[in-house]
């Protein structure tokens, strides 16, 4: 039966977790995917606790902890037992539970950044690859239909080649110690143990590079980075600019910063081509901005006139009924479930989203951006195609 | 198990319908519904295709029609048995599918307006008050936060007496003859023998007066309107403007089109009291302008700071992560769900969801607005607060 | 020398008036005309003070009354005499000044409305058309490009025939009794000696209608109003609804309010046609959203591309430099004072600024409106092509 | 008689030029000033027409040049001789005529940037400086009501120390080559030896350095620079971007492109203090965003409530009337006339403009700009409070 849901299981996404909700509705939103089961605190009587109240599971499949849940699970009938697995923790607890997940026979789905060591992005990309498990990883602000629609309209040349871009990553919420007022959020994203090299750029720098690269089809090839740290005891950036340069040749900026008070979650990107410019506003996520040197501006709009087939299949209402952030978390749940169907069906999967080569030129990104702003801004090259050991060979 | 999910079936909602779609994403994305039955179409092997493939539904829950449906699912074990049926169907089809789910026992979901005449709308209502189940008329746009935060605003006294009221919902999907062209969304809401009295007015202007009354607190008591029908051959309005007053004396406009061409779903309430007004905007729906008359315009937003309770309960996500349409529709599923607990653990339910006077009142407007329009425009009263039969007696 | 910048007079604009100030920079911005005389005030002394301090003139040239200031310009030398006369008064003395002023010989420029009473409009129009003098009323907001690149698209018929409009125009300063509290320009505007028979329709609804027509190049046919006065003791309206036909056979409405509070001076027209549609907001004015069925919507702009010849030659400066109240004001005196040359040079004069015909329209609809009004909202026919007396001989 | 207008002779702004008509519309917009002769081009023929045609001067003070427009109209009677002279020509004639005027004795206003090359600025700094002679060099984007208004509000302390800036300034104009289709705008602009050692950065990057350090009340300390040259053939830069750390600690970046294809004028300021943050674009040159971290944004505006003296003394209309280019540029004239005013009746004078001063620096900020990104994007100091040679001994 082809057309069943797939069953998904869950790491992470315990009570006070914002992202574990995001993810079970991202998930199910296509009708595509159930959660079945979860590991959802490393607390076993909170994990069950969360499962029941926060996810209507029974008991017995909310697990006291992952390697549990894989051997639990994997003694299960197949006709119940989980797809697929998504890992939602801290950083530093990626490496383990992919690679356990990825042993046990499960696909995965894990959130950015891929590790909280560049080391162990590398190890991981191998585990990945030399296995026949599929894996995403959730840059989700690639799901949008107009970032699609961006992607095509540079795709088809007609913005022509790439001369200026520049993506913004703004937040205001770590203007004061959240850490130190005992906000979870903040404590594990500002401390290196468990979110790695980079605070700001690890959690959000990081989604701007995926996204002005997915949009771009280029690689930045080189940065020089100024990172601050503007928290009083903050052992971590909080604020930074990175100049840049694209494998096309095209230069740019990308800041991210999470002490612009004020500011909620504006992910912003702006491209200028040799014949066309395109801009695009998280917050305003349905509508791009396409820029001309003769023309007026127009607006493309999710399901409105003139989208490419790209931004039209990833759009599920008429235009003027807001999609939001959920809607384009879920097309990566969708282009991945879609993916596990058709490799469990013998068919070559379109691999329509973010997957391990993303997380390690994230990795790289993470590692050049902090090497930089060390060293004194000085520009360093980021390592180009052969992005993962396997390819190195 | 009081916490298990919810049991939905759903009428109407096949192959080629954009709101069954809707219907099943919005009513399982809190995690307290699940879709496990349908009667998806008249055909009946459309209903299972479409059951099968758009539902992933057992054929066996893919019902030929809907009084199959309830009849089957009567029969079901109660750890089966749907709880509550949506009717998705054009509004013809309302009073019927409506009078048998709840004959049948079932608490009942249905698309607006309530009927496709004011006498069933009635009728309706009388059956509805007199059984003991509970019944949700979906006016979709006030689940969203920043509509939310609008009623709590004028609800404080903040904006103080409401002097200036407009109300509009402009579309242009209608401006050329859609329903010639084979557009099955075009051809019945066209047709006064499915849609009713009126067109435009039917459809969207009714989300208008709903808006309105929702959010103001007040009702419209009195009507003047001009109606028009641009489209050749075209039956039923796909314009209009009507002039209103509303029940604590302030006065205003409301107006929807079908023919704007080049508008989306601009629906847009502003209303302007003594002491300080509000603007909002579906299209851009986690902002609400707030306007005072010595102080700068302020923008409240979805999950931003100084929002009232009544908002924060509408809220999924941090602020600047989008919320869109389907989030707001799935908040009258939640508050739907959460009654249906109540009501069957013996607690008190809290009705935060439109219901059946919603419906009545509706009916009575499309009602004025219709014979005022015939009439030259005469100002018309709307019944008061005593709305339905039962009421009445 | 033909080159010679034109001499212009002021009546009204003393100490403490907001449009005297208005009248002059926009008079001179293009460097066309000079300010060289006036009588500020009724106030004799007031009248000097403000001549030799707010526009640095002689005071010889401070006239006590508008009468004195005619005799003795008119006793000047050519080469220093004023050529035309600014009337920026209340209402009720345009009358006799702009009589007088064409007796004496002199053309005109007045505020708008045309008169105090729709009886003195005719007589003065009879005046107008029997002199051969010049007559422009300052309907200022035709003069923005973008008002004119909207009204060109009209006329080039690329939206075809227009169905719907709406026109706007809301402003919330007087919300509060102001005229209680000393504010001048509230005191004359809101006495019914001085304003006329409408107060917020006939300062600025009348400004709604002249926007409409002129973009539209149709008349407002008849109509169906809603006046409201929401401030204690005042006794002229200070909000309204006007449900409209145009001669076109277009629909819509128009709104005017001066109480909808925390609104600067928010004039909005939208107009739908068969084909296309345009919005357009005087507060962001070089901004024209052109709308399509089929096509993304596009951003006119002043100074941008695909602009027509009619808005280009209403443009002082590149894109992006924005242009204002002031700029779209001094078109009006830019192609008075054109038409002023061409006549003084015995060319057939370009008459490309609202006139005595566009004055006797408002002063109808004014009456109209009012009318309306207080017999209970009936629909009333305006007069049509044949605007003034001379005309209907 | 103090109050008589201020006689203004202008040097450059002939035929084709469009800063010169700016110039003439900014300094005569609030009736303290007229433009009384000039010398519009190096082609006496061309000046001659230029000042007959687009200034109506009579043909004797239409000079052939700025050597014989001091000498002559030095020799004029007081009552008719010009007060100052503005320098509206391309940059490398800057500091010939700008030391020319003041040895003749007259005032000086001066576009930017002040001279083509950073040794002439510190020559021409110690002639000003050595003279009595009062200078204003026209960032006149300083001279918008809420970039005031944004001043103030940083200096209030509201906004605690500054942390994070962005000031960006992007054009699309010279995408492709201009300056080899016989655009003179484009020409000079990109030729080394009329504009400078810097393009895009001497023409409008040093508006946004300018902009930034007015608003801040802070000095660029440092900068890492990156400059692009896009278009083939061009000798200058057209692109960049710059990393900045500001005296007060805070870091940033500037960017100006005038290849970024669809800009317009996007001038744009954002600053985020510890408490609080502010947005300001010159597209929209009214509003203020204001954000803080505990409530809503918040729109400051021109004319609005809320606003600072200082906004106030910079308005000139009711909030809602727009306020633009032009209203901007002539405030730097305005308060440049009030100084010469009080300077000649040996007042004190206000200096509220920018100045010599402020020339040096952003000369110090070109040089600094182009060196960095010779070298690779190293970090370089720039010069500190002690701007000029004089203040340096």
């Amino acid at each position: 039966m082809a057309d069943r849901k797939l069953r998904m299981g869950l790491i992470g996404g315990g009570e006070g977790a914002f992202i574990g909700a995001v993810h079970r509705m991202a998930a199910e939103l296509d009708g595509e995917i159930e959660l079945v089961c979860g590991a959802f605190s490393s607390d076993p009587e909170r994990s069950r606790r969360s499962g029941e109240h926060l996810y209507r599971l029974p008991a017995a499949r909310c697990y006291p902890d992952y390697r549990t849940m894989f051997d639990s699970e994997a003694t299960l009938d197949p006709s119940r037992r989980m797809d697929f697995v998504t890992v939602a923790t801290p950083n530093h607890v990626h490496f383990d539970a992919v690679v356990l997940a990825i042993e046990a026979g499960f696909d995965v789905v894990c959130d950015k950044p891929l590790t909280h060591r560049l080391e162990d992005a590398l190890t991981l990309a191998d585990r990945v690859e030399q296995s026949d498990r599929l894996f995403c990883l959730t840059h989700n602000y690639t799901g949008y239909p107009m970032v699609r629609e961006a992607r095509s309209l540079v795709a088809s040349g007609r913005l022509g080649r790439i001369r200026r871009v520049s993506c913004e990553y703004l937040q205001g919420w770590l203007a004061s110690s959240e850490e130190a007022s005992g906000n979870k959020q903040a404590e594990w994203r500002t401390d290196p143990g468990r979110a790695g090299a980079a605070g700001c750029f690890g959690d959000i720098g990081t989604h701007a590079q995926n996204l002005l690269e997915f949009v771009t089809g280029e690689r930045i090839e080189a940065i020089a980075a100024d990172l601050s740290t503007w928290v009083d005891g903050r052992a971590l950036d909080d604020d930074g600019n990175v100049l840049l340069r694209l494998s096309g040749g095209g230069r740019g900026v990308l800041s991210a910063s999470q002490i612009a008070v004020g500011e909620e979650n504006a992910l912003t990107l702006r491209i200028y081509g040799e014949q066309g410019g395109l801009e695009w506003h998280q917050m305003s996520p349905n509508t791009l901005r396409v820029k001309w040197p003769d023309r007026s501006v127009t607006l493309r709009r999710t399901g409105g006139p003139e989208t490419s087939t790209e931004a039209v299949s990833a759009t599920r209402l008429p235009a003027g009924h807001p999609e939001g952030y959920l809607e384009a978390f879920a097309l990566l749940y969708r282009n991945f479930a879609r993916a596990l169907r058709a490799r469990n069906d013998g068919r070559t999967p379109d691999l329509d989203f973010p997957g391990i080569a993303e997380g390690v030129r994230g990795m790289h990104f993470i590692d050049a951006v902090v090497k930089s702003a060390n060293d004194g801004g000085r520009w360093l090259d980021l390592p180009g195609k052969r992005k993962t050991r396997t390819e190195e060979r």
